[in-house]
């Protein structure tokens, strides 16, 4: 056979599987395991019959370009949609700063593309989402963490490594943040905090991209809409690149997300969509146009407020009741809760342990640019019924107890190599 | 402001708008034109009432996963379907071996991010697909073309520049190729040549890429279905990527297309996909799938080649009558017609009369690697009515006519600066 690994680019040979996808190929085995692993949205919450409507609508009109190729920018009713949702979260946007993209993984491997070259120096939160650093990674960026706290990333820390890395003779092309419930921490970076991090890029000529995919999913309870301001908002100097999607709204099968951006750069990543897949599916954008204009997203939104905030309830209520060596910051929205077990468990090496259970999460690990959070997972709470949290969780409770167990064992009989 | 362009990636640096996308802008701005542009599909050939009544029970199912994201592969149940398109084109397929793709433009930039270091060498037929293009050169690489006959590409020349490429240290990474009913010129690759390209790509150890989304479209007054025979097809060794799409056959704005690879390069497009879009929209794949399913796809092929056909025929009966100067190689199948004019005519410089005569086609440029095709335009039949085709020709015609006389003057007036 052709020997084509010896033809792989750079970045290919370097590519790895996501280690949120692997643990999609356990669930595809089609073994009775409960997942808290993917960030999937509650199905029971899509908006079935009013898709169904404005599917059948859509498809009546026999409107050609219902189907066909058009505008790599986007549908434009559905770009005016965009402007005016990011008009309500503070932003003003004209038509030449977005951009439809196929979801904001897109949205993140176009930014990749236009602004990264091998070598260049990308800022991320220490842990971050798994599927940036991916699409960061396949550009052969070098990417270096930045500790977070209570209130999302320390800002000293953060001025420290750039002035750091810039030192060294590198380059620092973008911090990459993700401020309103991050994955997979679940933290919220403060109001006050936002303001500075975008004085702080200003001062030091450093691009922000700020992801946020969240946004809608505050849990009423924890924060309020004032607490979810983009920092983009404040942004009066094209220094932020804000990226959000309709995925976790109102459907994530339709690959449908957007970019706003300095207009020379949203002309940049238009280019660069043109020829990665030419346009985000036509059916697809005016789906999520129709549920826009006819209110189902807006009627929508206080649902699954209510319906996430009761998983998260039902997820920290077990963890409590059967995962006493735990600790998780309380998730405020967003779909995660970021769990820190004793330092002596390696996550990763559970993982076979709890497959074997019954259950799925992913390992803290993933989300480490640095190779921290061995004792760390990430659990879903947004996709599983409450029925399947309490049963997952007890089945991560004894996943726990045999692996704390197995360790006593080996260590009493002298070391990990022994049983 | 931000000055972000000291900030763009080298590849974002030397990013252009698409010579064809950059017509449906002026399609875009609502005047009365008649777009020869872009290759679309005919809307009037789309299956509305059978992708109405899919689209209705799909919706009606609940189905969670039609709506939620799902594997990065595809849809296993159209991953088999397509295995069995396969097999019908001749290409026994494993299921490793496939990868859906969100277009086949979505295709050809995995393949080039999979396979392409800055500097590495293409080699293209000349003209080739602007598409192709694009994709590889956003990945840095250095494309070299090669002649094509009437049978299509020159296997002579084609030898010779890789030896020369070869002698110069560079290296070849793979031949790019659209044998059946090439964009832009519309040739079909002999099939004694299809035999002797892959015995010479396994000579000299060069992968071959072979693009096919225009086969099902074989006009029947001109080729038989045994010509369009894959290379694919009698590759034993793991030689040749192969793609292919729904988009030419049952709606492109679904966005469904594939590639049968190598497992090993399968794996690593996958992986490849993974970052850049996670996967092909959910709902779109299951349409596309049912379609197959129900022989709606069956159904449409003759449908289809008639269409084509008869529309290829009235242009070039348009041509005949109304284009006296030009000269083109008849198109056997697919979408386009390749016009040569007189050398003294400049396509691109024409373009400005052309739109303001109310028609538009692709400048030849635009596919070439080299520069040439200064006096060359694509015409696409596909979309335009039989009606639109004879107004558009003439208003072409007209545009021909007013360009030679103004070159006339001009040339009368002592050079191109007078009048």
């Amino acid at each position: 056979m052709t020997d084509t690994d010896k033809l792989l680019s750079r970045a290919a040979a370097q590519m790895t599987e996501s280690a949120i996808r692997k643990m999609g190929s356990v669930l595809a085995s089609g073994r009775d395991v409960i997942s808290f692993a993917p960030g999937y949205p509650a199905p029971e919450t899509f908006a079935w019959e009013e898709f169904s409507q404005i599917a059948a609508e859509l498809l009546a009109s026999r409107d050609a370009n219902v189907l066909q190729y058009g505008p790599t920018r986007g549908y434009r009713p559905l770009l005016d949609t965009i402007g005016g949702i990011m008009r309500q979260r503070g932003v003003a946007t004209r038509l030449e700063d977005l951009l439809v993209t196929t979801g904001s993984q897109q949205g993140l491997d176009l930014v990749a593309r236009v602004l990264i070259d091998p070598g260049d120096v990308i800022l991320v939160e220490l842990p971050t989402y798994v599927g940036a650093i991916s699409a960061f990674r396949n550009l052969q960026a070098s990417m270096v963490g930045v500790p977070q706290e209570a209130d999302g990333i320390d800002l000293e820390a953060l001025d420290a490594t750039c002035e750091r890395v810039r030192r060294e003779g590198r380059r620092v092309k973008f911090l990459y943040v993700v401020p309103n419930f991050q994955n997979p921490t679940g933290l919220l970076i403060g109001l006050d905090k936002r303001r500075r991090l975008l004085e702080w890029a200003e001062r030091r000529d450093v691009l922000i991209v700020e992801d946020d995919p969240y946004r809608e999913l505050y849990f009423e309870d924890s924060v309020t809409e004032a607490e979810v301001r983009p920092i983009k908002a404040d942004d009066t100097n094209g220094r932020v690149i804000y990226l959000s999607s309709f995925s976790k709204t109102l459907a994530p099968g339709f690959r449908v997300a957007w970019i706003a951006a300095p207009p020379a750069l949203a002309t940049k990543l238009e280019m660069a969509k043109q020829s990665e897949d030419l346009l985000t599916g036509s059916l697809d954008q005016r789906m999520i146009y129709e549920a826009c204009r006819r209110g189902v997203l807006d009627r929508q939104l206080p649902i699954l407020r209510r319906h996430y905030a009761h998983k998260r309830d039902v997820m920290e209520d077990a963890l409590r009741r059967d995962l006493g060596m735990a600790s998780w910051p309380k998730p405020k929205g967003g779909f995660f809760l970021w769990v820190s077990l004793p330092d002596r468990i390696d996550a990763g090496q559970m993982i076979h342990r709890a497959i074997e259970q019954g259950v799925i999460y992913v390992t803290g690990e993933a989300f480490y640019v640095n190779n921290q959070g061995k004792n760390m997972l990430r659990l879903s709470f947004s996709a599983p019924t409450a029925e399947q949290i309490d049963t997952g969780v007890a089945r991560l409770a004894a996943t726990l107890r045999a692996e704390v167990a197995a360790r006593e064992t080996a260590g009493a009989a002298g070391g990990p190599g022994a049983s």
